[in-house]
């Protein structure tokens, strides 16, 4: 390339942040107080790490950043915003434009599609794919290989406007399809399918097929086969591994190595 | 903090915008012609504020760009858009990357969230709040304290493509909740509630709770109980009152103030 | 305006980029390599053109960045990100904070709202126009005179997750309503309507008006009559012209011009 997304322009970073070996920053980034990059990770241009939260525009002078910390061999594309006071694991992903509140926990190998918003004060485990435009309201719950589709939204007020706020809950492998809005505090399963569109007001058995405005139960996943093969595609961690800890050597046997229950046990943050 | 949102880096700031006293301006802004702020306002880093309109594309030389109005005491966040031509009360707030497009006429104590689409030629009252992602489409009318949650969509053309242009209306207290879409011209009462995920597709009476696709007559909000307490929860004005003119006060007895009326007939905006 | 969009400050442009004549670059615009614009365009603030793929990151020197093409008389409007290696036809506009993949095939007069999300590898004729927030996902199509409503969602795994990847097919002049969701290789016909958030699970026959969720064939589209004037309104191209190529033509007459056939075959791209 001729032009380089690095060339060092308008850069600003903290005295104060701490700077991973081999990090590379795009132009016009910011990097705020109390930042800590892992090694490799790339920042593209004109993204904001650590953006002051709300209490800092009452006092800048008093106020302090609270601990941003993004693991190693990470890439944040640019005009990403991630607030102050995250988490996140190794091998993190966004598109762009993405926007990241407060008090997040975000596992190992997650990514965030463009447009994502996620609101805060919620938990991802290891391996979550949220795609284009995913909206996470506060207090929500997604455990590990959980993949979210475009345009979905996790609510969190069972009576608006009120002062409860009470996520959804998704179990490992679950997949929520296009366009679906969990309505406040609903359950998920292990190995649920969501359909597009749905609306989920009820708590969604282990397996289940759920599907409709408002959603629901169809069949058992189980029972529905590969347009392509004709074969039955779920559990798909049988039938699909592009990315995954087990590619090329199997679900089955990749449960049985000694770091699958790391991963499952959502303990790879620290890797 | 030791990096400033507001070191005055690349803010451009035209000769003919009026800045009230104590606003502060964030990196890589731009105030364009005619704009006038309010005092104590915040335009956080890279905000464009009076965005010119489509004519100054044929001839930027002629062009005159129309006044645009922010109130006092408003946090404009990173990345917002406001295009000219629009009035906008005091204590406005917007998330990050909105975008407002010009002939808007919005009331005090307003909030707009990350993502927020308006797209011109609407009417908001006093303390509406729209979440993140919320498109508004031209010629939209909402009332005072109307609470629009993420990826709601108002759609203003009934036989799409044509020059008819009907958008939906509001009515005072009236919350849409996510994802919904209201049809081109339907008008909800006031206290109303249309459920998450509904496709309003007629109108809706004061007090009724609407949901599904298509919209369905549910029932009256006043039987619906809060979760946790198990009491009625609606109307919510009695049982919320965060950020609300009846916070510590009580509804009922704010009514009876005598600058209650100011604000529901939507006179707040001057203040 | 005494403050100008097009100031010349912290433009950058690649030596290999080939520029047209009397293009107009805003200021922080970047244009990578071997990209081409054609005359009379305008690249607004903070645009990003022939952004690099994903390879780049693996090894920036020897990357080499695809050919990207951007028709004479288009306007890309403020924070657009196009990547490199997409075709886009004369007459090209976007919105606000628009993002297109690589290996987009876009025809003429073709528009794309603010936020759109073009995920690549995708195809659109001429005068195709996608409103806020769409979403393209990998291998759709689209016809001529296609126009997709705010918040609609083309999909592609009808497994998900799963390695298969089959977009949605519509026909020319076909109307994709506000909020509606295409699932995977749906294949929708001509002059069809597809009612505001539908999820469209089946094939649409031609003039057909689908709605619901599933959606379910509701009546024929020349069945629907004008809200206003009580005639009927489809097929559209003969009660709607702003901006058609049959304006002030009529729509019988231009079908029988010379030029209708190139625009209908989908050739106009070259213009």
């Amino acid at each position: 390339m001729m032009l380089s997304k690095f060339s060092g322009k308008n850069i600003q970073i903290s005295p104060t942040a701490i700077i991973g070996q081999n990090v590379r920053i795009g132009d016009n980034a910011i990097i705020y107080d109390n930042v800590e990059i892992g090694d490799n990770t790339v920042i593209c241009n004109d993204c904001v790490i650590g953006e002051p939260l709300n209490d800092y525009y009452g006092n800048e002078e008093q106020y302090s950043n609270p601990i941003t910390k993004i693991g190693a061999d990470s890439l944040i594309r640019s005009h990403t915003i991630i607030y102050a006071g995250s988490q996140i694991g190794h091998h993190f992903q966004t598109g762009h434009r993405v926007t990241i509140r407060e008090n997040m926990s975000i596992g190992s190998h997650c990514s965030i599609g463009t447009l994502g918003d996620l609101q805060g004060c919620s938990e991802l485990g290891n391996y979550c794919r949220l795609h284009s435009n995913v909206h996470i309201g506060q207090h929500s719950k997604l455990g590990n290989f959980v993949f979210v589709y475009p345009y979905v939204v996790f609510t969190n007020d069972p009576t608006p406007p009120s002062d409860i706020c009470i996520g959804p809950t998704v179990g490992d492998f679950s997949q929520i399809a296009t366009g679906s809005v969990l309505l406040p505090g609903v359950k998920i399963g292990e190995h649920c399918l969501v359909g597009a569109g749905s609306v989920v007001t009820k708590n969604v058995a282990d397996f289940q097929l759920v599907a409709g405005n408002p959603g629901r139960f169809i069949k058992d996943v189980r029972e529905i086969v590969d347009r392509v093969t004709g074969e039955n595609h779920y559990p798909w961690p049988y039938h699909f591994d592009r990315n995954m800890p087990w590619e090329n050597v199997g679900f089955e046997k990749w449960l049985k190595n000694s770091d699958s229950q790391i991963v499952m046990d959502g303990l790879l943050r620290g890797g």
